[in-house]
């Protein structure tokens, strides 16, 4: 676990350095103006911490096939944009009107709402900004297709339309099914996509990258029910956020319907499962391996 | 202005038949699930109405050179989420706070603020869902260049750069130079994107796109100026949106700089300048002349 958390570490370091980088107040040539105060609102919901797993998946899956180390920056850098920006919309007043998130005040307390739901549609634009340039690969077809994964693991077949079903179920009382369906869509595909990004980059085979998908599938479910799971055991202090939203909103969740025990025992099989998922690459998976087990790890 | 007339109405209907299509409430392959609560709502926000001028735009300067008309309505579709999604999250309570739009109730006024947010969200996503797929172009190179001069267009250094200094200008009294550079972003951008989207579309040469880009920013500034003069002169009922906004907010725009008379000489001078980059395209062109006029033929 130690090399993971180490490596965790690097690349989180590297791509808050890119973030900074890209959302720098200077003048970028070619640009009509950058408004200061939208910057400093999107670097505000950007740069603000956070483990950056999303941005370690691409790494370490384009890791895997030797990819290009720059090309699978700027792709992690995109998709934290979009993950970054539904944060931000996210803890909105009108959604969860979250006034703190890893312990610090949300886009909209920082600054206020209008400049939050605007730095959010900012980063959501800057992702498909970063992804069409060639820094994210030489070959267009590859950029084509990261575009096309991306807008539809984030969009209303995936994270937006995953948010729609969080906030207004289409049952009274939704089943595992629907839970399962609603994480798959809101945090599930944009997981699945860093898995799959960094092979795609990398010039994955169709098995190397079903592989990665499987993986990406079994650790997004995982860490949706580590969440649940934290929601109801940890202390506010210990998350830097709300706890114990869940129940005091008396929403269902996969864990308030398998119970804590038996919610922990499918984490721990869909880690088992992320792990066989890539057997194909040996000890060259060892980090991703790693990854899998922190995901429940965070749990104990 | 009849045959531009008459082509504006069968350029919208082919858009909305298309943006019917994308929009299906039907399963579509390949695609988890589609809440049929947040389509609704991205539906009320993209099928309602409107003149679809950036959607004509984009087929008429694609026209030029016979580009395909499939991948130009695609093109224009992808333009015209972007274009709405905008429309919907400016009208929120936290930014212009409108309940009207097109004389029917804005989003958030027919469902609600959170539903908004998202329908907007999921517009924008989809915009780039649509160009990168090859019914945009079968060339990726021509998708990745549309890709990203949408996302330059459409993000902090164009329209949500020229919102945010619309609603919060860098100077207490911002002079012409200022309004300007955010009329450019604000509405602007997008304009001239559609311009320039015809023309990459159909492989024009540098000339021809960059006669295409003059007459997209003279065009922009003459359509924007006029809807400043229509805020003054029109009424209510015949716009479909609430009037007056900006003279009973204290707003300066370029009209009330300069006055209502000196506004309307600019709009035409404008109108002359976007009709003579023109010029090398010969009568072929007729109908984005006659657009050029109509911008400011309803501010009479």
């Amino acid at each position: 676990m130690d090399r993971f958390l180490r490596q965790l570490k690097l690349d989180a370091a590297s791509l808050e350095a890119r973030l900074e980088e890209v959302l720098s107040l200077a003048k970028i040539k070619g640009e009509i103006y950058r408004p200061g105060q939208l910057l400093n609102s999107m670097r505000h919901g950007a740069l603000n911490g956070g483990k950056r797993l999303r941005p370690f998946l691409v790494m370490q899956a384009g890791a895997l096939f030797d990819a290009n180390q720059h090309n699978l920056l700027q792709i992690a850098t995109a998709l934290e944009c979009v993950h970054c920006y539904s944060l931000v919309h996210d803890d909105l007043p009108a959604m969860d009107n979250d006034d703190l998130r890893r312990g610090k005040p949300t886009v909209h307390k920082a600054f206020n709402e209008a400049m939050a739901i605007l730095a959010g549609d900012g980063l959501l634009t800057f992702a498909f900004d970063l992804l069409s340039n060639e820094q994210a690969h030489d070959n267009a077809k590859v950029r084509i297709t990261l575009i096309s994964k991306l807008a539809k693991a984030a969009g209303l077949g995936g994270m937006v339309g995953g948010q729609v079903l969080d906030l207004y179920p289409e049952s009274d009382k939704p089943g595992m099914n629907e839970i399962t369906r609603m994480q798959a869509m809101k945090t599930g595909a944009l997981i699945k996509f860093a898995c799959e990004a960094g092979g795609i980059c990398g010039g994955a085979s169709r098995d190397e990258l079903s592989a990665l998908t499987s993986y990406g599938e079994a650790i997004g479910q995982a860490f949706q029910l580590a969440d649940d799971i934290l929601d109801v055991t940890a202390t506010q202090s210990q998350l830097g956020k709300t706890t114990a939203k869940d129940k005091d909103q008396g929403k269902q969740t996969q864990t308030s319907i398998l119970g804590l025990d038996a919610a922990k025992k499918m984490a721990d099989e869909l880690v088992t499962k992320a792990c066989d998922s890539l057997a194909p690459f040996g000890n060259r998976a060892d980090l991703l391996i790693q990854a899998a087990h922190f995901t429940v790890e965070r749990t104990r």
